[in-house]
């Protein structure tokens, strides 16, 4: 457990969802799983009170805590954090925007409602917030395309913490939620996937209007009305009631995903052997702005980078690694960027600093592991 | 004497006005100084046949091989010479692009027309059009602010010449020309001017107006209807009737370039001092483009050597000499980019070409003179 005022220990070098490896990792960024659980007999978070909420943290901590869930865990009561570790956990999809920043369903931002996050700690790939829209919010997050592999483990967490917990289920619904889309299984899965080519050539909307037909949804990478910055899109499924989780599961893991990630692959070869002059100059000036660059916003660092993951991955980037840029991808982020300069930024700074820092990443030849994995 | 059919020997490391040497080099790329002459008691080129114009280069060719005006001088006969070496010749500001064409005032281009020049090499200081608008077109070109040295070795040449040629020479008028601008000295004064501060700052157009008011030309760096790419501009005076060459010489050398060059330079102090890591931002992404790109027009080409330029000349860039981007802002032009190719390229082929002329001379670290010094 991490005491009030503790730096988080979040910053190593085996995150594993940004290792850059596994299935189809030349286009799945990460895969996730997301389970919606509340304790039986008590409101739900929109509905108790303060004192409600409390409780419910007691329990919830008391009881992650005591799981066994993993062998180092680490407690974050987010009501005592400051504000840029909150943006930092978001910024890493380890707890929700919301959570972040204390927003119940409905009402303004409270920094000190209740609330906290246990975290698997150094790899991250398991995370539950408390007090989110569900009194727990189970995730488990890994590298490439493995959501067999995030639900076995999700699976048994789940099991592990109900053991002690009471959880409220409804035996012809299913787990109740807070969200009605929710109830059943509770289970989302997601995958985060890179499609910079389906974007170049326009198809990405067919793959868009195709995965709504599948009751899919296609967002941004950071949830719902998040922008696609950096070609970096979400696919996850919109209902869990009615169809089981080893449907859905295989749904996405064995068509859904691998066809998305196979139209992908196609439009890069179309570039590839079609426009490949026009593809190269397009990454080869991307880095050469990334190398050059001395003030950067986050949108062009997200597309610029992108472009270069895109050559790093088609081999036209030599000597540079995918986890660099998957790296990158994360830390050019305000929170991450205040969080390593140890200080609070204005917008005007962490422009600097976030060129600053690219260069430093990107440096030409630069193929060793980032210095502090961050 | 070049044959025809020979290559011409114009690519050499020695060309004078490319070294990025001399007075107030900083800004200034090159001085030159033109006489207009003609031979008395023959018609003007547009009103002469072409059996004239034929005998009007028979003559100047003969004095001109004969006068010894350089050590080694290159006769050429235009109306012999491939599109390319011409096009080549006009782009390093040996002649003119009417001569280049073929184009008499008032006539379409006519490549067969009787037409020459002689430049002294291999420092190419000197150049003598023949059947331009005048019979004779003289011209010194040096690095750096030098009205001076330009005006001494053209008044050197054009005595030489005289010594044994019969000049239109009126008492009262003086020089006869067949523009009316260019009677009486026949001379031009011109220097080719770096101004990227002036132009970032917008007071560029003030220098213009000033300058207007002096009854002087500011163009582009092709003369008249040209564009100004890569914020390189001309000052000319426009006049060469009633004021005497010394006159016209020590105003344009001592007075009026200084001062525009004193402009320049407070512009780029007070760009360094309140607008610094913008300044290098920009001065460092173009580089970064010009290192990455695999396509690339003219216009871009000289913009972003032009930013290069300014960051070399204030130190912003180190390890890059001035001269391989003073060369690279001649050779990225179409006519050279096909005679270092030897070959004729379309123009998707040429930017390319460019791209990859472009990386080969700026490659990170690249402090060496250029390998074949064109």
């Amino acid at each position: 457990m991490t005491e009030p005022g503790q730096p988080i220990k979040i910053f190593n070098a085996r995150t594993e969802w940004l290792r850059g490896e596994g299935l189809s990792c030349d286009v799945v960024l990460s895969s996730r799983v997301r389970l919606a659980r509340n304790l039986a007999g008590l409101p739900f978070v929109a509905q108790a009170t303060r004192t409600d909420r409390r409780h419910i943290l007691d329990l919830c901590r008391a009881r992650l805590v005591g799981a066994g869930l993993a062998k180092q865990l680490m407690w974050l009561n987010l009501h005592d954090a400051p504000p840029i570790d909150r943006a930092v956990l978001a910024e890493r999809h380890l707890i929700s925007k919301q959570l972040a920043r204390g927003v119940l369903p409905g009402r303004d931002a409270a920094p000190d409602e209740p609330r906290g996050v246990a975290i698997s700690i150094p790899d991250e790939r398991l995370s539950v917030m408390v007090n989110e829209e569900d009194h727990l919010r189970l995730q488990t997050i890994r590298t490439g395309l493995d959501l067999r592999g995030c639900f076995e483990q999700i699976d048994a967490a789940d099991d592990s913490i109900e053991a002690g917990l009471d959880y409220a289920f409804h035996p012809r619904f299913g787990y109740l939620t807070a969200c009605p889309t929710n109830v059943g299984t509770g289970a989302r899965f997601s995958v985060m996937l890179h499609l910079p080519a389906l974007r170049m050539t326009g198809e990405i909307d067919k793959v868009k209007n195709a995965a709504e037909d599948m009751s899919l949804a296609i967002r941004g990478s950071h949830g719902e009305g998040s922008q696609n910055t950096g070609d970096i899109f979400q696919i996850s499924n919109q209902t869990t009631l009615g169809k089981s989780e080893d449907v859905l599961l295989a749904e996405m893991q064995d068509e859904i995903v691998p066809r998305v990630v196979e139209y992908e692959r196609r439009a890069r070869t179309m570039l590839l052997e079609r426009r490949r002059t026009i593809l190269e100059d397009k990454i080869h000036r991307a880095l050469g702005v990334l190398r050059g660059a001395r003030l950067m916003t986050v949108d062009e660092a997200m597309t610029l980078l992108s472009q270069v993951r895109l050559g790093v991955v088609l081999g036209l980037i030599e000597d540079l690694p995918q986890q660099t840029v998957n790296h990158l991808l994360l830390i050019v982020q305000p929170a991450h960027l205040q969080r390593i300069a140890n200080k609070e930024m204005p917008q005007g700074a962490r422009r600097i600093a976030r060129a600053d820092l690219i260069r430093e990443r990107l440096g030409p030849g630069t193929n060793e592991t980032p210095r502090n994995g961050q």
